[in-house]
């Protein structure tokens, strides 16, 4: 059955001719249900619009994302305690071709999904990680953005397949590190806090930003800082953020090895009094 | 109604979870019928098989296809003389999540529409065009090929939608003609044709294919050149090349004019003698 809603009905299918099949002409959030409240929902909700911006799409009212997450999470029966909303935005269905009609309505799907916080044991050792070859295409149009086309995370994500690796770091064409395949990527050396700008590829996760403003908070500054691979051996830790799982350390990445480190353990710290129950394991 | 077919059954609609909607993990072919024949069919067959090696799709048989075809041109009660038949195969319904399930069965639709050659007036006089703003990301990793992650292509193409433009010229952030939103450029310069190389970003399209093996055959070379934007002005002629429509002349580009040189009038000709019947106009 599916579980997926659309003005508060069940659809289990959309129409072939929905631009978000055709062209990928649409945007999506995934959003981490927490205490019976969406967490995060005004960082999502802002990139959500920044997208709709970029792709001329309406933004959906507050009122009617809100009671689409209520309903999606009511009707799945699933608890409110801990599950995950999924909103799919497309542009709506149009004629044949890439050209919007005018009269195009934008299409808006809500859905709950059971989910279960990762193992302690993960924030507690750090999880493995790998190089992908996978490389992210540069001077997106759509950068940081969470659009509907995702080619390149499927493609990065499957070469994990083979392997139990938690998550895989990608490289634009330069050899710079940018982010993992459903995270973005920080790195710790000498005390100083950087990630890599999201300006040419990536998505700009909610997270990330959540936790660059937690740190503000404290006085902590993250510097945005492209990250060749030749220099990952000489960081002295390296953690992954997630809307969903919070903050992760990682403890290695193919052959080298950071364990979990003394700044990681007091930024998951940080985000646990900032509210990401996930990071008190 | 829906002119959408799966498995010789209408279909108006395509499950939620699908793949193709929610990641854009998938691609299309859009085949020109005439004279009841898939024209360029195994160019478009190609293109296919490239972009399913590359996605991990399960390549559908050649049997498969074309019976799709031939069953939505009837379905559809168009003419089998000259039409459009558009495929979309995409990876299929999965769980949630980048990763595909192992057990991921592809998804293929088929579509028949109905579509009428362009007007004379357009392969005399040649058309007008304009530079695109959007800016195709480079290094992509699906370049050259058809995905359903088409943003890009529909980011630029609005940029049209305010005047009768016919096409858009699109560019790389190198400020690199690359193609146009819906076909392929080709340049005439001092008599030699070049097209821009399209392993970095863009489609590579069968008519571009096509038109360089028909040229090959005459012993014509079309050289794979980058072209600046700064050099479109030192251009002698310029003209597009598309699935549906053939070759087309392009007469202006912003305040670039050109009109309708003899080396594309020359072109237009060999095409229509290699079978492509819109460029006898």
């Amino acid at each position: 059955m599916s579980n997926w809603y659309a003005n508060g009905a069940s659809v289990a299918e959309l129409a072939v001719d929905d631009r978000g099949l055709q062209y990928g002409d649409g945007l999506f959030e995934t959003i981490a249900i927490r205490k019976g409240e969406p967490r995060l929902w005004s960082l999502h909700s802002n990139r959500l619009a920044r997208g709709c911006k970029a792709l001329a799409i309406k933004m959906p009212s507050d009122e009617l994302l809100g009671d689409g997450i209520v309903h999606a999470i009511a009707a799945s029966k699933l608890p409110d305690t801990y599950c995950t909303v999924k909103i799919i935005l497309t542009a709506g269905v149009s004629r044949r071709g890439y050209a919007r009609a005018e009269s195009c309505t934008p299409t808006i799907l809500f859905a709950a999904f059971a989910t279960t916080p990762p193992p302690a044991s993960f924030y507690r050792d750090g999880v493995e990680t790998r190089i992908c070859s996978t490389r992210l295409a540069m001077h997106s149009p759509t950068a940081g953005l969470k659009t509907l086309n995702r080619l390149e995370q499927v493609l990065a994500r499957s070469e994990l397949s083979e392997n139990n690796l938690f998550e895989g770091l990608t490289m634009d064409a330069d050899d710079n590190l940018i982010c993992g395949t459903m995270s973005n990527v920080f790195f710790v050396r000498k005390q100083t806090i950087s990630t890599p700008p999201i300006d040419s590829c990536g998505v700009a996760g909610v997270m990330r930003e959540h936790l660059i403003a937690s740190l503000a908070i404290q006085g902590q500054r993250v510097s945005l800082e492209t990250m060749p691979l030749a220099d990952l051996d000489t960081v002295d830790e390296v953690f992954l953020s997630n809307s969903q799982f919070g903050v992760m350390p990682v403890a290695s990445c193919d052959a080298m090895r950071w364990g979990v480190g003394a700044v990681s353990r007091e930024i998951m710290a940080t985000m646990a009094k900032a509210g990401i129950v996930e990071c008190q394991s």
